[in-house]
């Protein structure tokens, strides 16, 4: 891509601010369209070291209201951040609808120095690979516009630039180490930028090399490129996509009628003589996965009054607060919304050595998400192989993941929905809305049999806790946890 | 992707009769849907010998009306597509607006057969992998649904079906030589099956491989994929597509109003002696082609009246007959509208060792198309790339491609119109339409300025004809042509 790329043909002086001017005005009435449209744009700019990305950001910026968009510089990543999976400060900065996000610069930088340092290569290399096209492909898929701008320049002016920086007081600390030597290897380093940008050039999100040699120039490009891409987003807002095969091994799920729930009992005894053994073992494991630095992700789905908030406490009680965190999930925010629905997961993601436990999850996308129509039917058909994709990240950063399907049957539901009605203590508990899920029944049942079979993949299977009687689920879920973390530990 | 995919659950009996007999009737109630929305669907079944990939494509068709598909078995190439592009005999085959194709197999299939026969590696494999995504992209860019089936099957289940087809003096001659060996080395064809589709996997025509052990499990499979994809694009019919930026390395050239066309003239005599010299040498240099087997394209556009049609005869009359076409070009035949606008063209193609010389060629698209308004904004302006992309492909095939505008003045081509209309042997070449296309005169010349710039490539350039003097135009267009073959037959 970049050693094929020739340089397009500079307009003279004259013509150049005319357009330049035309483009200006064009992004300036673009902005209210996004916002109108509610788009959302992802620019992001790579390039060679000193090419301008920085001034050039500042001189796209001008023409749009400061509340409509957000700029990134994305320097080394922080401690909190290498302990997270490689994409989830990238996905920490994506915009909300109608809003623009600039990154200086994206997630290329970081993976070609990996692969120039020597430290990512061979299959590596290519799980990266996989894993951009992935993250590239479910935004874009989900209404994003991402414009990847590659700012080049050639060697000689690249050095003459940087000798220009090196000769002033006030800016010889904008030349790091590896900008020189990114000069002096300059070959080498675009041998590495070629191929990366062959291997993440799709249809959908493709390179655009900007010839930065030139400002005024440069920036007409960029313009352009930019005014012409939205006006296409805008055209393709009420898009379908197509449902991808599934690619990962999955393990076989029963249908919720087919799960026996009668003699799944406990007596109360053996109940907390197993609890606190269980519990005593699992506080062990976790100092254990803290050393090693596993982190663990628990979640919880299951029938309303199944008993999801009990067995969360049992697991939780025998945890260090320190190292842990419940998240609860309820309808998204506002500015949730706004994003990405797996955004408000992404960033709730534990650091590794922690346990992170979701009490309800992204699976709300292909059960109330789709039963209630708050998204279109493509969106949640495609949601299946964008959870595995999300969940095969988490795994491939070494992540234990743990699923719950909390079970019980309808008449056990309508006993507790009763019990927490004819209980003042308990009636918070129980909304108007538990009322109208529940007349919703098979319906549910027919996506949740659908979800289990989609999504139970082999590095993130579905695990069924029978909760007819609340303490055997709570001692199955301690045993699996318990079980799936031993594993991960060897 | 093939090396890692696991089966899907096969439902049982009862279910999977109910689920087929629910995609059955849908597939026919969408072929309606498909015609009435102008959907064009290409369809292609690749996999293993023996996968059943032709009892497939009978039972499918099953549901549809014979008016509104077709089915094309691709065997090897024939020795007239020998002659042409890779590509030529896929392209066409694709459908009409509103029908399906059907393809037993695609162009993965020779592909990976030249791989395995070791005649397709390195370079040359990298280009022909890129080659079929541009074509791919191409197509669902243009509003294609294009749908790529693999049939799979183990190695054992492979041996068993050869041994039943082996035993019966009937089914014997469909194991081929190549069947045989397939199975043999099953592990090494696996293995090349598997690179080729990862290179080919793309969001918009994404891969769908099916578990073909089982028939009616297999025809669910391909049933359900078919449906709902028809589904997802009719929903993306008015869609429009990033506009990619030029890859190929571009000559510069004039604007029309900085061609110099004064003093551009010979005289009568000096004419005679020329043109007789240079025919006389072209007419060589295609026996010279003809055994060397390259193809020559010569393609002429220009203003109204400026002398295409005597220009084109001076190079024609040197020529021997039976070894070059002229292919005039007039508006698109019904079934032409219905397809890519390309395939006229590419099927139009010479074979190798023959000229085509192109009287008005595709740049239609970014003039007449364009200001009339017979395609969309996003459609020309995407076309500027889809037709480099298709010269590259004529260009890495071998030919020779030599583009032409010849150019005049308005006045002069007023003088010319009067003519015409004054002349009654000549008044049939005159029509309203010339008389419209002159008063939007401004508007085309700057259509060809960016068709010019756009669109003149190291390996496909544009040559300007100065034609107020015709006889002027005729002897440099000889000497381009002249020189341009023997560049190539160095």
């Amino acid at each position: 891509m970049l050693k094929s790329w020739t340089p397009g043909e500079e307009p003279d002086k004259d013509e150049m601010k005319v357009q330049l001017e035309k483009t200006r005005n064009r992004l300036y009435d673009l902005q209210m369209k996004i916002k109108e449209h509610k788009l959302p744009v992802l620019v992001l700019f790579e390039g060679w070291s000193a090419a301008g990305k920085g001034s050039m950001i500042g001189k796209v910026i001008r023409n749009i209201d400061p509340r409509f968009f957000k700029v990134a510089t994305m320097s080394a990543p922080t401690e909190e951040e290498v302990r997270r999976p490689f994409l989830y400060r990238y996905m920490k900065q994506i915009p909300e609808e109608g809003k623009f996000t600039f990154l200086d610069s994206g997630w290329m930088e970081q993976t070609v120095k990996e692969v120039l340092n020597g430290e990512l290569e061979g299959d590596a290399y290519e799980r990266r690979i996989e894993s951009i096209r992935r993250f590239e492909r479910q935004l874009t898929d989900n209404g994003y516009l991402v414009l990847k701008f590659f700012m080049e320049i050639d060697k000689d002016e690249q050095e003459k630039r940087m000798k220009k920086l090196l000769g002033k007081e006030d800016t010889k600390w904008r030349v790091t180490g590896f900008d020189k030597w990114q000069n002096k290897h300059y070959k080498k380093c675009e041998n590495v930028f070629d191929r990366y940008m062959k291997d993440t050039n799709m249809s959908s999100s493709p390179w655009y090399i900007i010839d930065a040699k030139d400002k005024k120039w440069a920036e007409l490009q960029v313009m352009d490129t930019l005014v012409s891409s939205i006006e296409v987003a805008l055209q393709n807002q009420s898009h379908s996509v197509p449902i991808l095969q599934n690619v990962f091994p999955l393990v076989k799920m029963p249908k919720l009628k087919d799960v026996e729930l009668e003699g799944k009992t406990i007596d109360e005894e053996e109940y907390q003589k197993e609890l606190k053994k269980l519990q005593a073992k699992l506080g062990e494991l976790h100092n254990r996965l803290y050393r090693k630095r596993v982190p663990v992700i628990i979640t919880y789905e299951g029938w309303d009054a199944a008993g999801k908030g009990g067995n969360i406490k049992r697991i939780a009680g025998a945890l260090d607060p320190r190292g842990y965190e419940v998240q609860p999930i309820a309808s998204p925010e506002p500015h949730e919304k706004a994003r990405h629905y797996l955004w408000r997961f992404w960033t709730r993601l534990p650091k590794d050595g922690h346990i992170a436990i979701f009490d309800r999850t992204w699976y709300g996308r292909v059960m109330v998400e789709r039963l209630e129509g708050f998204c279109s039917e493509n969106d949640w058909k495609r949601a299946y192989n964008e959870m595995n994709e999300f969940e095969k990240e988490l795994h491939d950063w070494g992540a234990v993941i743990i699923k719950f399907w909390v079970q019980i049957d309808k008449d056990t539901q309508l006993e507790r929905f009763n019990d927490r009605q004819n209980n003042p203590e308990k009636r918070w508990k129980i909304t108007d809305e538990d009322w109208r899920n529940r007349e919703k029944w098979d319906q549910y049942e027919e996506a949740v049999d659908e979800m289990l079979k989609k999504t139970s993949t082999t590095f993130a299977p579905w695990h069924i806790l029978e909760s007819v009687d609340k303490k055997y689920a709570r001692i199955k879920a301690l045993k699996i946890v318990i079980e799936e973390i031993e594993k991960a530990l060897k």
